[in-house]
């Protein structure tokens, strides 16, 4: 009985609480969640860095000790996987939207290393509709968004914006 | 019994007869209806400017006498329904596409302001699937949008892409 | 300025807590709320009989006062708000698969009288997947409902289903 | 480390490849995964019995040895996974239909026991359509359905609908 | 340059306006469209017998001529196209609960017989949430749907429900 | 008894093994489908330019002979629909997002011109959920799509993005 390493990817732009509800859930399904920041080396995007986003998940899973570690990458996600010796994706379902989306990525990452698979968990109800984007879009114009986003985030959204305007 | 008065918000760049259409019938349901074109401050963007799509929902809402007003904000919605006194906000429910995204943002504003309720009214089935962005398209290549838009955006859509050419 | 009647037609068979906030919303938005049960006298059906359900809607929105009231009719739904004087039929939106069945009916109510406007109103995030039939299964197997109907109504179910078995 | 059980339960009235695909996959993310045919005891339905439909599971899943087992069960399903020490419940994905059903259930039974979570598989894209129901319709008309079942069920459907005919 | 034929299959119980549209657009795209109305011998169901339907989309699509043929069949409907030399199935899309099933279908088609291709049509606006079964539903209550159906079926349905009650 | 020519638009940036099978069922369907490659004059945009989409196009497509045509064109659909001559818009049907835009497109194409009409396809299920962008996503990280797209096409991507690194 080997361990179940799953690997958790996204932007995590910044991580938000649907994004933390679904890797409670991973932990609970498997022995150890490594989240993934996925990012392009070649057109840098978002409103945080890489490592900035990476230091927000850190602090805001830290509460799970050794079974989640955080990570970031660039290239392909099944590459990553297989040098990472993870069997499992996860991903988290919210809307009909993502759903086409979600299968598009998953029968492409099947068909590009068939030894992995993508298992969909499912944030809590309060969070099936959370966004990042939309978080962002409140944050920027000020509005509260400390139910959305983990304290460590949100405390960077507000810094984030004052130095904007 | 107070006087119910709801917001209509949206970039309406520019009004198209579906906008006209969830107008009309919001006058219905309320006793005053405020068409709220929401701009970005920092980021202009879009084919018309504010003042020209608020010109435009002006002269295509005339007939409604005191029953609509027109304006512009920019900043959280429910912070511009707060300082008008409004206590709905009407949403028109267009196709599956729409409907997740609306309901990110219903439950966002529900939970910036508690105090305001999002309705959604549909359009006539004619105008189900009229979007502003492709009678822009449309409009941009020549075509006829006249059964699309109000005549006042009609002509307007004209010049906008006759001084382009 | 004239009273805003707003109707919720359904079968409530039983009201549960979805209902219930939609109906708390409907408050805010209108006057009154009629909520009516709707039946077939040609084809009765359902766990609980017309004014056993009328009862539980009495019970579960006393608290309204006279902002809510509870009917039932038979027949067309456009006919009833028509002898009722209401001008507004609300439906609670729910998900993807109630979508375009809500909409043939909004637009076959708004063909047969096109005096009465459909408002759609979200339930609560926590309510979005509540649906009654889900939840008469899990009570016919003796599962807690107490988070998905009021407390009137999670008696009752017990009570039908005691004698049942 | 322990192990990791989890549950497929659902109504394989009768299993399809469908079916079967996703019971592959969730051998391949967990320890064991337990196939269970809910049944409702006083309201017996569908074309197989329920110990008709565990034992073409059994014939259909022999593959996998030990990994497998097949059982049924009437009652919650979670109260059944507490009886077995299952922490995790599969469910296949299909299409957008299914979509909010399952998001319905995996509330439902998340509500009834926190304890256990629901991950949902992706069955290979040549059966994301595969219907258990149209299979029984189309094998009814005497259709080849070699290709949707495997082959212990394809005999006896054969077998069902001659002695029908 | 062989003729094309199509068939558009249905249980056509009744035809509604919206069948009509579809027809009147096959037969713009295809030599002939033969409209067969399927049936299931060994369950009679619905409230018009298979003749009748036959009847009444004679009587409704008289004004195509030689363009446009009606017929019933049982069995498989690639085997009675493959009869009839058909090489297109038409049917028609309405909303996103029929995606699913449609696509169920043609799957299942293809995989019964490769020779016949199946393409959608795209109903009027104004009958994309047309369906039999709310006609039907709101002629029972006596509403007026003469809107919704041809007028051969609107008597029909008159005749029905006068006898019904 | 004229002849069925179709028109395939889109813009096949490039050509995925999804086009391509809609593009063999269109042949089946009508005498001769034309393969447009719609570009913007004035805002050049995408991986391949119109040329090379064309000239990829006509690689993959050389086995259909003179049933196939391949071409490119700017301006409105219908205007190029009525200098061909074509009386049928043929659109490859994939996934609930693609449907309501679809819907949009068709009916305002039809609005714009009546004599056109659009007839949908059902891509293969191994294709239903290939995407143009996921294929150049997946290429430009040196991933093998050489089950998405014709041979034509990898060799073109692999040359593009060796290029650009």
């Amino acid at each position: 009985m080997s361990q179940r390493l799953a690997i958790y990817p996204g932007s995590f732009d910044p991580i938000t609480n649907g994004h933390f509800d679904i890797i409670r859930r991973g932990v609970r399904c498997f022995d150890h969640v490594r989240v993934a920041v996925a990012y392009n080396q070649q057109k840098p995007s978002g409103l945080f860095t890489p490592p900035e986003r990476v230091e927000m998940l850190r602090e805001s899973t830290a509460e799970f000790g050794d079974k989640v570690s955080v990570d970031s990458f660039h290239g392909l996600l099944v590459d990553y996987a297989r040098t990472t010796g993870a069997t499992t994706i996860i991903r988290g379902l919210r809307a009909v939207a993502d759903f086409d989306y979600e299968f598009q990525l998953a029968l492409m990452n099947r068909h590009l290393n068939g030894d992995v698979e993508t298992v969909f968990l499912m944030a809590d109800a309060t969070h099936l509709y959370t966004s990042a984007t939309l978080v962002k879009e409140v944050a920027a114009l000020g509005g509260d968004v400390s139910q959305q986003v983990p304290s460590a985030v949100e405390k960077r959204l507000k810094d984030k914006f004052r130095t904007r305007s």
